[in-house]
């Protein structure tokens, strides 16, 4: 990390601290910038309120060294932060003609004519760069002063991430401050404790002492970051280095980078040619909304099911009704006839399937809330596997759509040549 | 709200500031403090190192009367909250035997004996109560110090949800700091925007000079917040307003209160003994992960489809390969055969279903990105609605179910009495 250099991120909004939405400002920067080297040390969420920026603002600007803020700088009369920031660093607001022209030709094929609110979008402080907003009216403000950067962006999300990408990074590395590539490397696993990690790395890396390890954990994903003690490090040498310690986490690790486990699963099987469908019951389709999430999925995710009665299991995906009777809907058994069920039912020649208890109150005394049991079918076979995690129903949702995940995952890697070999003969 | 007393958090944690964690706490506890007239002014997210916290913590101590930690109590290493704001304060750490006991208790059954540092977490700031952690080892605290108060509490968001309501919650309404019931009234809408909202209110509102009123947008749901100016208005009387409100909101009022529309959907389904099911394609199992969230939503809830190809909707869902070739999988026709299909797959009631194009680089000139149909099957008859919607795939599917969700909403609603009667010709 660029410790010389302390980051702080102002996130300005009223529906933050009221609870009402979530700080995604503060993952996507935050990763965004520690990839490049570059760390967030703090984030101050206030109310866009005059009062309160000018508590707030002086000092955030005395422990930074570049200072982020989102939000406020849109036309309604709660967007103060434009106004506020000038007048805390004395600074004057100059009117911008470009901004208006650039604002104008947004409004001009909707039929919209620029009121005086508009107008106030057009000021900018004086000695600031203009960043420009490819999705959207108020554009962001890009100031070097008194040794510091000042960067505002806009808060709706998708205009400050692009705006961050096409304006701020290329700045930022052109200037030095942010690296041009990663500064570190990543390699994601799933099923080793980070407690247990080092047991794995330590045999490769007492070798290279330049290198520091550190490890990042969610939802039952372990990521670990190698980074070197210098920048200018041979980016081959710590690949190998990487590939090394891959090769003793052994099935455990998944790949470099940080591609969610759903693109990898994707990835796999379209390197296979084949499909996968799913079926699930507690998980209620937050798998199929994994596969999804990822741009291009329809070429092998088919489709799902969601089946959170047992009447559906037994009707949509052909669970034989004795099955469910003699081993409970949670059981191995039933996990792996609803994942048959799944690719039977859409003509996948891979089916993954979850159902477990994870509500509060659900359960039984052999299998408690948190108890999930993940099927999976295969031209090669079926299998089950149970796992339990604590926590509360919606965490213990998504680590079972993890663990699905991984699980197809192995199978697939330990399968993959077999599967071939068994196609070439039928 | 209760602007005499001002709230900071302090959030603590590296996760966070990389990006690698959401800071759901700032949800939890601004939306919690909020409905009984607390209001967050500041949150602040730091890491967990004693430098930042020494640099931070007393600008937060002497800005804010009530100062909330949520972080940094457990036993590891990084773990340095509880002696660095000791220091802050001047305060000693004061051993307590009552918590070293209830640590025990929790290792016992799993056979852990505690070690030296497990033992720091039984430490308390001097002159500080203990807040008992019900599902976890660390103990929060609270004190009361220099006519401020300061509560801590553990990392783990079930922990610190749980403490705050059982623990924290208590004690701040038996001090008069908290209202005892909500401070506001909530009407939670759908279908007007923000803007014209004030059209629908004023009528009633122009009479009571003393009720304010705020508006709260999330993806499509405007929530309107009814503040009586006085903390001890009558109840009944600030309902009778709000219920003047909702008749001139018509169609648009959704319902009193927090409740998330799937679960208004259920309950409507609940009382008139029907079912549901549902088909997607571009949300992936959002819709159906939306009614799985909900306690008790198998009792209407019977399952979902998510058909990711033509030809699983050909397949599963029935619908004619002819109409997709006609109209194309993303259209109105589509989309109310999908729903027809999903009812009669699972021998449900209703169906809903959503069709679409929700990612960057979908779409067609006629259906641009952001183009989602809503079908609806009852059974009075099916119907489908267009809507469109900018932003990213991930905001676009999040609003696309809420809009599926509004949809059968108003339908059940102006349909009930019909649908009853049709039921008893039949």
């Amino acid at each position: 990390m660029n410790l010389k250099k302390r980051v702080e991120l102002i996130t300005l909004g009223d529906e933050l601290l009221l609870g009402l939405r979530t700080n995604t400002h503060l993952n996507f920067l935050g990763s965004h910038l520690a990839r490049r080297g570059l760390a967030i040390v703090r984030n101050t969420v206030i109310p866009d309120d005059v009062k309160e920026i000018e508590r707030f603002f002086p000092i955030s600007w005395n422990n930074a060294d570049i200072i982020i803020t989102t939000g406020g700088l849109g036309p309604t009369s709660d967007d103060n932060t434009r106004e506020t920031i000038a007048k805390c660093l004395g600074l004057e607001l100059i009117f911008d003609p470009w901004i208006k022209e650039k604002i104008e030709e947004r409004f001009k094929p909707r039929g919209i004519t620029m009121n005086n609110r508009q107008l106030r979008q057009c000021y900018k402080l004086q000695g600031a760069e203009i960043l420009a907003n490819p999705v959207g009216t108020a554009p962001g403000l890009y100031l070097q002063h008194q040794n510091k950067i000042l960067i505002m962006l806009p808060g709706p999300a998708h205009e400050m991430k692009l705006m961050f990408e096409k304006e701020v990074l290329p700045r930022l590395v052109s200037i030095g401050i942010m690296d041009e590539r990663d500064s570190f490397l990543q390699l994601r696993t799933f099923g080793i404790p980070e407690g247990q990690m080092e047991d794995y790395l330590e045999p490769v890396l007492k070798d290279y002492p330049e290198i520091s390890s550190a490890f990042c954990v969610s939802q039952g994903i372990v990521d670990v970051r190698l980074t070197p003690a210098n920048h200018d490090y041979c980016s081959k040498k710590l690949r190998s280095i990487g590939e090394a310690c891959a090769e003793n986490l052994g099935e455990h690790f998944i790949n470099f980078g940080f591609n969610p486990p759903a693109q990898y699963v994707l990835d796999q099987l379209r390197s296979m040619e084949k499909t996968i469908a799913t079926a699930e019951s507690c998980t209620g389709g937050l798998l199929s909304s994994a596969f999804t999430d990822i741009p291009g999925a329809s070429k092998c995710f088919v489709g799902g099911v969601v089946c959170y009665c047992n009447d559906a299991k037994i009707q949509t995906l052909t669970v034989p009704e004795a099955i469910i009777q003699q081993h409970g809907a949670v059981s191995e058994e039933v996990a792996v006839a609803m994942a048959t069920g799944a690719a039977e039912h859409f003509f996948s020649d891979y089916g993954l399937s979850i159902t477990g208890y994870a509500g509060e109150g659900d359960g039984s005394p052999q299998n408690p809330q948190g108890t999930i049991y993940i099927g999976y079918y295969s031209p090669l076979g079926a299998w089950a596997q149970k796992v339990v995690y604590p926590g509360e129903r919606l965490a213990i949702k998504q680590r079972a759509v993890n663990a699905a995940l991984d699980l197809i995952r192995r199978k697939i890697n330990k399968f993959k040549l077999a599967e071939f070999l068994l196609e070439e003969v039928q």
